[in-house]
This record gives C-alpha cells, sequence and structure tokens, in this order.
C-alpha cells in the first residue's frame, strides 16, 4: 500500500505540526504575556497557513484515491483523512488564515472585555467572528444547513435535528427535578479560607487519583479551564477562587477526564489521525463522568470531605451527607461551568437556541445580549446583572466556536449511557470511592474506550463499550435517583 | 516594487513560524513533561521541514532577483535575505537533512555521556558532526577558509584571521592581569543561605531596573540560562543555586541583555530580517555590557549590597568594597560560564583554535581531549579533572557550533567600544548607579543600538553607535584599570 504509508507519513509531520498550534494556543492561555498578543496573532495565522496548506495538498486527493485499507486501524484513519479532506477543500485559503487571524485577536478581546464588563468593546470582533463562520459555514454545507455544517468538526454525525430531539426528551424531566430540587431546603455552603497553593496541591493529588499523567502533562492556571494536546504531553489548567474550592477541584477533575482520554489512546496511534479523542461529545463523556458521575458521587464525598478537613480544617459543613449536598447543590446561577447537573443542560439549550440563530442568520450579535438576558430570565427565573454573568462569560464565541455547545449535553448523554454500563460490571465501585480511589471506573473507560481513539465513530465508540446504542434514559434515570433522593 | 513586498509578505510568515519554533525550544527547556521527549522531537523535525522548505523556496530566487531597494530599511531587508537564500541554496538538502538528524541525536548523547564523565561514548557522533560540518563548510567556503564560512552564520564579516589578530592583542594583556589578580590576596566569598523565591524575586526588580519588559516577556526556571524571542515576546531563563546567589542574578542580568536587544528593535521591523539583533558578536555586546559593565561595576555593586543585605540579612562580607571584590573574584576555574572577565576570553581562544584546527583538518576528534587538556594546562596551570569539566562541558560542538565560540569574545569587544563612548557621554551614570539605577546606560544602547536591530552589518552597528571603528583597547583599558584597582 504505497499510497497509504505516502499519506501516513505526510499526515504525522501535519498531526506533529497541530500539536504545536495546540500548544501555541495552550501558551497563549497560560503563558504568554499580555503585551504579546498581535504577534501571536500573525504566529497562530502563520501555523494556520502552513497547515491549511497541508491539510489541501494536492497530493492528499490523490493518495485518497490510491490508498486501500488493510485493516480497522488503516479504515479508521482513511476515514478521519477523508473528512478532514473533504471539508478543507471547501474551505477558501484567505478564509482560514483570516479566521484564524480573527479568532485570536479576539480572544483577547474578549478576556480583557469580559474583565471589564465592556460588552461594547467585545461587539465589533464577535460580530467579526460570525461574519467569517457564517461565511465558513456556507462554503461547508454547500446548500444544507450551516449549523449541522459546522457541528461536524466536533461532533460528526451530529445534526441541529438530532441535538433538538434531544433537548426535547432532556428539558421536561429536567425542569421537573429542578423544581423539585428548588422546593426542597437549600443546600448548606461551605464556609472559610481556601489558599490558593493548598487548593492546587489538593487538585494535583485528585488529578493522580484519577489517572491523570503527570510525566506527560502539568497543571497550570488559566482563566478558562481547558485541556490540551495529545498523545506524550497533554495539558490542563484550571483557576482559583480562595473562597470557593469546588470550582478549582471540580474544573480540575473535568479537564482530567479529558487529558485522560488522550493521554490513554494506545502508543501505536501517537500523530496519526485516529490517535486522538474521536468527538466533543465522546471527549465530553469523559470528562462528565469523571466530574459528576465519579466525582460528585456520594462515597467520592465522602472521602473528599475527610480530605478538606485534613487540608483546610473547619470548612462550615458538620457530615458527610452536608458535604454531599452542598457539592450538589441546585441553584438557579449565571455561570454554566458552576452550574448543577440539573441546570447544566439548560444553559446548554439556550446557547443551542442562540447560537443556530446566528448561523442561520436569524440573530445579529448587536441583538445578542438582549436574546441572551430574556431567554435567561425565562428559563432560570433570574435577571442577568452584567455581560460577564451573561453572553460574554464563555471563550467559545470569540474563538468561533459554533456547533459546539450542544456537544456538552450530548457528553451528558454518553457519560449516562457510559457509568450505567461500568457500575453494572463493577459492584465494588463505591466502596473504593469511598476510600478515594476512582481507579476501578477510570480503568474501566480507559479499556472500554480511551486506548481506541478514533477508531470508531462517535455513536460506534458508546456502542462498543457499552453493548447498546446511546440514548438520554441513562443519564435521566440517574438524574431521577440522584436528585430525588438530595431533595428528600 | 511588488517583487520586494511579495518577498517581504512571504518573510513574515517564516519569521512568525520561526518565532513559533524558537518558543517550542523554549517550551522544551522551561515548561515540557519529561515522558514528551519522543513526540517533541518530531514536532521539532515537522517544524524544521516547513522552515526548510519555506527557505529554500525557488519563488525566493525569482523574488531577490527582481527586487529593488526604495530606502535604507529595504535594502537591509534584501541583504539579510540575500545572504540566508545564498548559503541555503549551497548545501545540499541531503547535507542539511542529515545534518539535522545528526546534530540532534548528538545533543542527546552529548548530555548523557556528560553526565556519565563518559568521553569514549560521545566521541563517534561528535566525529560524525565534524565530518558533516566540515562537508558543509567546504559546500559554503567555495574553496575559501571553512571556518570563515561557518562563521558568517553567526558574525557575518567576521573572519579566522580577524578573530586570530583580536586575540593576539588581548591574550598578552590578559594573562598579565589575570597573573597579577591571582598574586593578590584572594576575594571574599559570600556565606549563607538565600532562599529561591528570594533570589527570584531580586532577579526580577533588577531585571525591570535594566529596562525588562514584563508585558513582553517572562522569566522562568531552565537547566541553562539562555533568552528567546524576537520582538513582543522575549522570554528569559534563569537557574538558582541556594548557596551561591550570584549565578542567578547576573545570569539574569546577562539574559536581560540579550532580552532588550530584542525588545527594543523598532516596533516597524517586527517580524522582517531585520526585526531582530544583527549577529551573535552585537547581541554579546549587550549581554556582556549589562552584566559586566553595568553589574559588576563598583558604584552598581555598593547598591546591590544594601538591598541583598535587606533581603537576605548577614552574607559573609562586611563592606561595599568587599562585596564588589567578591562579585569581581579572579580564580582559574575550568568552566567558561562561570569565570570571571580576564579568564573568560582564554577560555574563548582555547576553544577558537580547537575548533578552527577541526574545521580545517589539522585535528581529528580523536586527539581533541588530549589536545583540550595540554592547552588548559598550559593556559590555566591546572590539570583537568574530567571530561565535563573539559572538552565535554559546553554544548555547542555537538549541536555544530563551530565559529560561534569567538563571538562570545568579540561581544566582549564591543561592549568595551560601546561603554566607553556611552560613559564619556554619561557623566551622571556612577552616581544612578549606585542608586541601583542603570537607566542611562541600558537608554543609551537601546537609542545607539537596539532600535536598529539588524539595519546595519554588525561592525557598522557599532560604528554607528560609537563613532568609530570597533578595536580591543577600550576593552583592554577597562579591564586594566578595574583589575589593577582590584588587585591592590
Amino acid at each position: 500500500m504505497p499510497a497509504y504509508d505516502d499519506l501516513l507519513s505526510f499526515q504525522r509531520v501535519t498531526e506533529a505540526l497541530a500539536q504545536v498550534a495546540g500548544r501555541t494556543g495552550w501558551d497563549q492561555e497560560a503563558m504568554m504575556p499580555r503585551g504579546a498578543a498581535r504577534q501571536r496573532s500573525e504566529e497562530m495565522a502563520a501555523l494556520e497557513e502552513v497547515l491549511h496548506a497541508r491539510r489541501t495538498d494536492p497530493r492528499l486527493g490523490d493518495w485518497l484515491e490510491e490508498a486501500h485499507a488493510k485493516d480497522d486501524v488503516a479504515d479508521a484513519n482513511l476515514r478521519e483523512m477523508r473528512r478532514s479532506y473533504a471539508r478543507n477543500q471547501k474551505v477558501p485559503a484567505r478564509l482560514a488564515a483570516e479566521l484564524a487571524r480573527v479568532t485570536s485577536l479576539a480572544q483577547g478581546i474578549w478576556a480583557e472585555a469580559r474583565e471589564a464588563e465592556d460588552a461594547g468593546a467585545f461587539r465589533p470582533v464577535l460580530a467579526e467572528v460570525v461574519r467569517l463562520r457564517r461565511e465558513e459555514a456556507a462554503h461547508l454545507a454547500e446548500g444544507g444547513d450551516p449549523y449541522d455544517a459546522l457541528m461536524q468538526d466536533y461532533e460528526p454525525g451530529g445534526s441541529a435535528d438530532a441535538m433538538a430531539e434531544m433537548f426535547g426528551t432532556m428539558r421536561p424531566r429536567l425542569v421537573a427535578l429542578r423544581e423539585a430540587a428548588l422546593a426542597a431546603p437549600p443546600a448548606p455552603r461551605l464556609t472559610g479560607h481556601f489558599p490558593k497553593e493548598a487548593q492546587l496541591q489538593l487538585a494535583r493529588e485528585i488529578a493522580e487519583r484519577f489517572g491523570y499523567d503527570f510525566a506527560r502533562g502539568r497543571l497550570d492556571l488559566a482563566v478558562h479551564p481547558f485541556s490540551s494536546g495529545s498523545g506524550l504531553d497533554v495539558r490542563i489548567t484550571t483557576r482559583v477562587d480562595e473562597a470557593e474550592p469546588f470550582g478549582c477541584l471540580y474544573s480540575t477533575i473535568h479537564e482530567v477526564g479529558h487529558a485522560c482520554y488522550e493521554q490513554n489512546v494506545a502508543a501505536d496511534h501517537l500523530l496519526t489521525p485516529i490517535g486522538k479523542g474521536v468527538s466533543m461529545g465522546v471527549h465530553e463523556s469523559q470528562s462528565r463522568s469523571y466530574e459528576n458521575q465519579i466525582g460528585r458521587s456520594e462515597p467520592f464525598c465522602g472521602w473528599l470531605y475527610g480530605r478538606m478537613r485534613d487540608l483546610f480544617g473547619e470548612i462550615g459543613v458538620a457530615s458527610e451527607r452536608d458535604f454531599y449536598r452542598a457539592v450538589n447543590a441546585v441553584r438557579s446561577g449565571y455561570i454554566r461551568t458552576e452550574a448543577d447537573e440539573l441546570h447544566y443542560n439548560l444553559h446548554v439549550m439556550l446557547r443551542f437556541d442562540l447560537e443556530r440563530a446566528l448561523m442561520r442568520g436569524e440573530l445579529e450579535v448587536d441583538d445578542l445580549e438582549e436574546a441572551w438576558n430574556a431567554r435567561f430570565e425565562a428559563d432560570f427565573g433570574v435577571a442577568v446583572d452584567k455581560p460577564s454573568n451573561g453572553f460574554m462569560q464563555d471563550v467559545h464565541w470569540s474563538i468561533g466556536l459554533f456547533g459546539y455547545f450542544p456537544t456538552y449535553s450530548l457528553g451528558n448523554l454518553y457519560a449516562g449511557c457510559l457509568m450505567a454500563a461500568a457500575r453494572a460490571e463493577l459492584p465494588g465501585l463505591d466502596d473504593a470511592l469511598a476510600q478515594g480511589d476512582p481507579s476501578q471506573a477510570t480503568g474501566w473507560m480507559r479499556d472500554r474506550l480511551q486506548v481506541h481513539g478514533a477508531l470508531r465513530t462517535p455513536a460506534e465508540t458508546i456502542r462498543h463499550a457499552t453493548g447498546a446504542a446511546p440514548s438520554a434514559a441513562p443519564l435521566l434515570d440517574y438524574l431521577d435517583a440522584k436528585f430525588t433522593d438530595l431533595a428528600k
């Protein structure tokens, strides 16, 4: 198979350059000095130009035509390369470079404007990002739905209709559970001071307990927690609030879920198209399983309560059960990343509807803040008080991620399927979690799902791991049991 | 000038990618997790492949032929691009790839062999590096002196004959000063414990005093101090020994000299061929001026003594004068990077003579260690005790840097010229230094030299700043005055 070998050699260099581009993004968030933004946007554009040239190299078309798969690995690599090649052929190089330049710039403007609560300073560059992404979506969709076209970058096989159906199934049960939870006595809150260094020490310890390998990664601070990289260099970030330790700890567990997926892909697949997570939805299934289904479970909370008492002394809650209730408090808050498991998907639904409208040209950036605020008050019963609690809270839109948000809910759905299957096979799981040991569950995820990377499509990846097609039922049953118990 | 504009647009992208490659190198030394090495070597090779392809792109030849300079900036950019293109055209692609592969391998072998004091493990790969660099030098020299040809990568316009003449002038006066210094009573030594965080705090404060802009840079720890990047993102590293603070502080000042040259190049030149330091020699003139002529001056040492007493309490020396003597202690050590101002150039002379003989085929790698040890004992009066204190101490030869070492001495010579000119114009300099304020001197360097980047050739850069052609006399007069006083 000389064509396949040529293709894979060429692709290996592209994948290596993509890792460099990803790490340059990490650097921008975690390390870059503030005054470097203008130069950095040229650097990112240069990398994007090189990557785009490689991804649209005419030789790829010839090789892809000639290449034949000798096994399932080659078959999957060809599937990924064909999808990527077809996608990139459709987008003009000028547009790809412009998108890279503008989103890099917009991210910096977003961060400063958000800090200053200055929506007006963010709006013009966001309008530019939206204009460019609409243009790209038109190229990709070739007459079809622009939102569906953009979704393929994050969830191959996903569609706005499928997402709308998923949300339609979820919404009534989530709303009912939320109402019951809000009617119950409020959960206790932690009190006290949680020094930054101690939080980071605990975050590092928990990251290791969940299987994160620091020999192939590192944990740093950034405005927005994220995981970056594949294979031998997978880095995570977190943030610290000295009055509120759960943000740091559960963000870390969340990013560890993403990072373990990337670290645990079989070494044979390093720097090949399948040597990484297959989609954002499957990725999110890992982060949400780690964060919520394991990290916010009653037995693990029991262990964490003891560990936090050791580290921080009195923390304002008097029992493991109260701590568990504090960790899983249901409140109508502004911030998606701080939302409880019931509100989280309502946050996503709001963004899904708004960004779909933006991409379809049914909503303009000038009207976005008002639309957000109206919808938020309708869904959450609270008025948005400032942009950083509203439409400027997430980095996503500033960097052009439209079509990405629904993968968070899809990830919750997948997590429900995966953890139901894992629990059925791991009767000792809760006893181990009560000792602060999540390795049975994380090992199950590693062996059933993570090692395979992008060998199978997203839906097939879940089916291979669980033995059944994905559905919302396990997630909704899990939420029902957990939050009905908590509302007692 | 369409050809010139095309050329500069193309080059801007290349320069941006070179910045990314440089920062990837920084990351490798300062941030990379240890388990990432294998993946990182593929990433670096991929970046090198892209950069090499751009630097030998056939369009460059056409553009360079057609392009005409409309002003001195365009003239200088064309000079730099023509030199680089001609250089890369002369080296066969096979040889360039082989050199990249072997030097990357050799650096790893050097590091392990040096750690194990195993010269035999290093010799075969060094012989291979020497063989390849000789071959490359023959291509570059086209019948001329191979060492001169290699020097052009580091010091355009430099030559072995000019270096030999420089060293011939320096040597007798350095030897005489060294003998007088070693005959004088030994300098006092600092005692005490110097906590890492306090050293880094002081290093940051001093970096700012010397004009380093943290909004466009950062200071981190690495095994070897270095400066990396140009323009809006110029990062430095240092190292900390809690028993010996001068290593951290003076390495920092040295790297700040390099970094300020890169930070202060006029913004108009950002990401163009002249938007960076013009040569290694001129670069070293900045780091050595900052480190030695300013940082190790008596008035600045007086201020530093007070600052260190504030931070560290008793440090084992009883007066400003004793502190100044401790900072400038003259000792016959093995290690170039730890050498005082008198011994430093003797270290360089040894390397220059040996590497010139290697490149001319008058010395073979099998005889290198013996030649080094004999010469070291003759020059320094001490027998080399182990390879890491001898011919294996520097990374340079393992990565193929032959013709680089003399630029360190040339930098000292240039620093002598520059500081003599600056002092003649800045009568209040010593009073300001005694207050810990080097801004008169660093401002003079910025305005006279740094802002211009590579607008002029190295020798013209010095002549423009000082009004005179470079010569060794100012450096030797400075050393004479300083060390005659210190030996009293």
